[in-house]
C-alpha cells in the first residue's frame, strides 16, 4: 500500500463528508475561518512527503502547540515537570475545573488546559526570552524559519480568555504556578495564537517519530523522552476522547480547536490535517475520520 | 431568664472554652490579631443594649458583609437578583468551584464567595459610587458614622486573593459578571475589610429582626425581603456547616473568617460575637458554642 | 386573620392554578393516583381542626415518612444517630449516589435516601417487631389506629427500586448498614408504602408543633429534640429545594413524591396538604403553592 | 538482546525490590496467597516461551479476565456493545459510581467495574450456559483444559461484594442491566475467581499479539477488533493508573488485584506476571516495575 494512493483516496471521500460540526466560536478571530477547508500531510522517515488540499496554508495550531510546549519543557527539565502537572487522562473536558478543585492544583495531564497552563509557567521561568525562545524552538525542530504568532488570535484569545483566566488563578491559588498569573496567560494565548500548514506541523512532529530527531538530524530529545511523550499523547491527546481516538485511530497525536491534528506512527511517519469543523468534543470531525481511514486503510498502528 | 444574665454566664464559661481552632491565615493581615478576643453585643426590640468582653473592638467583618450586600441588592432591585444567584444551600466549601461548573455559572446562593461576587457585580452596576455607598448604607442601617474598610486588609486579599480571581473570572466566562473583573474583585476585597465592633454588628443586622426597620425607624427593607433575607441566612449563612448551625443554634445568622457571628431571633434581638479561631468549615468556634448556649438557656429559637 | 378564611381562599385559588407538574411514576402503584386531587389539613395547638378538598382521602406519604422514622430513631437513640448520618443539606438530587462516595458512607442528612436507609437500619436494630413498631408509633402520635402500609405499593416499591438498592449495598460497603441489606430495604419500602389522609398526617406532625406532645398529652419527643428535628426539616426537607421551601414558606417540612406536604409552625399548628403532580425536584407544585399562600397571607412563619 | 537474559535479570533484580504495597484484603480469600510469589511467563509470535520465579502457579487472575470478557462479548456481538459501555479512560478509581451518576448509566470502559457487569450482563444473555461457555472459551484461547473457577474465592466475593452489588443495582436502575442482578452478579464474581498460571494467562493474551489467532491457529478475533482491544486496554487497563503504565511501560495491558498483569506487544509476545503485593491504585507494584524493565531494557514499547 502506497501513502499516496490512500491520501489521494482520503481527501477524495472527504468530498462527500457530511459537513458536520461547526468552526470553534470560542475566540471571535477563529471563527472567521472558512469551514470546509481541509488538508493533510504526511512525511516519512524515509523521506516521503505527500499533500493534499489545504496542505500548505496556515491555520491557528491552538493546543496542538500543547504537545510543544511540554516537549520542549521536557527537554529543559526533565522528569522533574511530572512533579507539578500528572500523566493520567482526565476524563473530563479540556478546560475542567472541577478535577483541579479535588486534586489539590495538580492538573491530570499537560494536554487539559490547566496543565498546559503550568507547562507556560514553567517555560516562563526557565527559558531566557519565551515566547522568542518558543518560536525559535519550533522553528528549529520542524526546519521552518517563518512560522510565527498571529497577534490579532492572541489578542483575541486574551479579551475572551476568563477561563484560562480562571484556570490560572486557580492554579496559582494552589501555589502551582510561579510567576505572575498575566506573564503566564499571556505565553500561553501567543503559545495557541501559532500559525502553521500541515506540512509545517507534520515536520515539527516528525522528532516524535523519528526518536528525537529533526530531519536534519539534531537531537531534541532523548529516546526514552520521545517514547513517553508519545504515551501520553496516546492517551490524553484528545481531552476526553482520548479512548475514542486511540480506539478508531491508534496513533500518538494531538488536536487543538483550530481544527488541526498533528500524528504519528513512531519510526514510521509523522502526519497533519486540518479541517476547522469540530465535534462536540472539541476535536476535527473529519480529521479524525481522515486518520481513521489512513489507519484502516494502511493496516498501520501502533497496536 | 434576663439576658444579662445569660451572657454573663456565657463570657464567664468562655474562660474554660478549650482553646481550640486557629484564626485564620488567608489574609496575611487577618493573621496578627489575637486568638483569644472575645466579645458579644446583643440589642433588643425592647431597647435593651448588653455587652460583654471586646464588643467594641473592631474586627474584620469579612464574609458577615454579605448579608448587607444582598441587602442591599435586594432593597434596590428586588427579586431580580436571583435570577443571577441561587437560594439553596450549596452543600460544599465557600470557595469551591465545582458546583459553579456544573450549574453553568448560577452560584448556588449569595453567601458562598462566588454569590457574593455576582452580587458585588450587581452593585457595581446599580450604585453610583459603589463602595462610597456601601459604606454609606452600613452607616445607616447600623447609625455608626465610624465604619470604614480597612485598607491594608483590603490590599493583603487582593495580593493572595487567586482564589477569588479564579472565580470572578469564571463567572466571568458564563457571562455571570458584567463589569471588569477587576473593578468587582476591588469592590469585593473592600467588602471584606470593612471593620466594626460586636456592637456595630449587632445594630446593623438590628433591622433583620425588626422587620426591616433601623433602631431610628426606618424602612430600609420591606417585610417579606426580611422574612426571605432571614429564611436565606438559615439555610446558608456558614456555609457546609448550615445545617449544623441550624441544629445546634436554630437562629438566622451569617458568620465571617474574622470569627465574627451575628445573627438574630426575629422581633425578637439581634447579636454578635467575636472570637476569631476557627473551626475547619470556617466558623467561630466559641462563636457557635456561645450562641448555641444563649438559645439553649433562654429556650429562644426559631424552632 | 382566620385560618378557616385564609384555607377556603387557598382552596379557591387552587382551582385556577395551572396544572403543571406530573404524577411520580417511579413506582408504578403511584402513577395511578388521579393527578387533579387536592386537601389540606390544619391542626392548632388551640384545637383548630380545619380541611379542605380531598383532607380525609388517604395517599401514600411515602418520603414525608421519613421524618417519623428519625423521630423514632432520635426519641429511642438520642444524639448518638448522628454518627451514622449528618445534619447537613445535600445540595443534590434525593437519591444521589455522588456524595456518599465523596463521604465514605455517611449521609449527609436523615432525609436523602441514603440517609433515611441508616435511620431504618438503626430501626431494624432497636425495635422488637421493626415494621408493627413504626406503625405502633405512626398511630401513637397521630392518633389515629387504622393507618397502614400499602402492601401492593410496598410490592412496587420492591420489584423497581434498584437506585435504594444500589444505597443500600454502597452504604453496606462502607460498613453503614449492619442488618441485611433486603431486610433494611423491605422497612424501608413499607414505611414509604403507609397510606394516611392529610388529617392523620397534620396530627402525625402535631408533636413536632407541640414542643413534642400529642394531642393526648404524651411526651414522644424532649424539646430539644423537637427543636432539632424541627431545625433538621427546615434545611433538609425538600431536598435540594430545600433552600427555595425556605425561603418562599418558611416553616419545617418534609414532602414526599407522593404529592403530600406535612410542615409546622412551632407552637401554633401543624398542616398537611396533598397535590400528586410534582416538580421537577420531586415536590408538590400545588403544595408548595398553597404554603407559601398561607404564610403569606397570615404573615406568619418562623422568620 | 534476548528475552531470556532480560527475564533472569528481572527475576534476579526482583530480590532486592522494597517489599512495597499489600495484598488485596478486599476479599477474604484473597488475603490469604503470600505476598511475595513472583513469576513472569513471556510467549512469543516465533514460538519461545520463557518463564521465571513462580510462572506455573495458579493466582486468582480479578479482573485480568474482564480483557477476556470484554473479548468474548466483542467476537459474539460486535460493535453493539459499545452502546452500553464506553471506550474513554474513567480518570476515576475502579469502583467509583460518581461518573456513573453523571453519564446516567453508561460505563465509562469495560474495564472499570460497573463497564465489567454490563459486558457480563450482555454474555449472560447471549451464552447458552454462561459459566461454562466462558471457560470453555478461555480453556480455548489458551490452549489449557485445566483453567477453572476457584468456588471459595467466589463465594467469599459473593459476600462482601457490596460494592458490585451497588454498581449492578445501580446499573439496572437505568436499564443498563437486563438480566437479573444475582445473576449477573453470580457470572461475575466467577469470572474474577478464575485461577490461571502467568504461562496460563500469557498463552491467553497471545490472541491480542497474534492478530486474534491462538497459538494452534485458530482466528478468535479479526485483526481490527484486536486492535481495537488493544488500543482499549491502554487507555484503561489499569484504572486511573492507565496513563501511568503507558508512560512507563508503552504495553497494552490489565492488572487485576490478586497482582496479576498480562500484557503484549503486537505481534511479537505476549506476557504475564504475578506479584501480589498491590500499590494504591490497586495494580502489583513489583509486576509494572518488572514490565517497565522489560521495555526500557529491550527497547521494545509500541511506541
Amino acid at each position: 500500500m502506497n501513502y499516496r494512493t490512500v491520501l489521494d483516496k482520503i481527501y477524495i471521500n472527504s468530498k462527500d463528508f457530511p459537513k458536520m460540526g461547526v468552526v470553534s466560536t470560542s475566540i471571535p478571530e477563529l471563527a472567521k475561518v472558512h469551514p470546509d477547508k481541509f488538508g493533510i500531510h504526511l512525511t516519512t522517515i524515509n523521506g516521503e512527503e505527500i499533500g493534499v488540499g489545504n496542505s500548505n496554508e496556515k491555520f491557528s495550531i491552538q493546543s496542538v502547540s500543547k504537545a510543544l510546549t511540554v516537549a520542549l519543557a521536557f527537554s529543559k527539565c526533565g522528569e522533574e515537570i511530572w512533579n507539578r502537572v500528572g500523566v493520567e487522562p482526565s476524563g473530563n473536558p479540556f478546560n475542567s475545573l472541577v478535577q483541579l478543585e479535588f486534586e489539590k492544583g495538580i492538573p491530570r495531564n499537560p494536554f487539559i488546559n490547566a496543565g498546559a497552563l503550568v507547562i507556560a509557567d514553567i517555560l516562563v521561568t526557565v527559558l531566557q526570552n519565551p515566547k522568542e525562545d518558543l518560536l525559535h524552538f519550533i522553528r528549529t525542530i520542524s526546519g521552518f524559519e517563518t512560522i510565527d504568532f498571529n497577534l490579532k488570535v492572541a489578542q483575541s484569545e486574551k479579551e475572551t480568555g476568563f477561563r484560562n483566566a480562571a484556570l490560572a488563578n486557580f492554579l496559582k491559588s494552589f501555589g502551582n504556578i510561579q510567576n505572575e498569573v498575566d506573564v503566564v496567560l499571556d505565553f500561553y494565548f501567543h503559545q495557541c495564537s501559532i500559525e502553521m500548514t500541515c506540512k509545517e506541523l507534520a515536520h515539527a512532529f516528525f522528532i516524535f517519530a523519528n526518536e528525537g530527531k529533526t530531519k536534519k538530524g539534531n537531537q531534541i530529545l532523548t529516546t526514552s523522552q520521545v517514547k513517553r511523550l508519545n504515551a501520553l499523547m496516546q492517551t490524553c491527546g484528545f481531552y476526553d476522547e482520548s479512548g475514542e481516538f486511540t480506539y478508531r485511530v491508534g496513533l500518538p497525536g494531538k488536536s487543538g480547536i483550530g481544527g488541526g491534528i498533528a500524528a504519528l506512527l513512531p519510526k514510521q511517519f509523522a502526519i497533519a490535517c486540518w479541517s476547522p469543523r469540530l465535534n462536540e468534543k472539541g476535536n476535527s470531525e473529519l480529521g479524525m475520520f481522515a486518520l481513521e481511514q489512513l489507519t484502516t486503510e494502511t493496516g498501520m498502528s501502533i497496536f
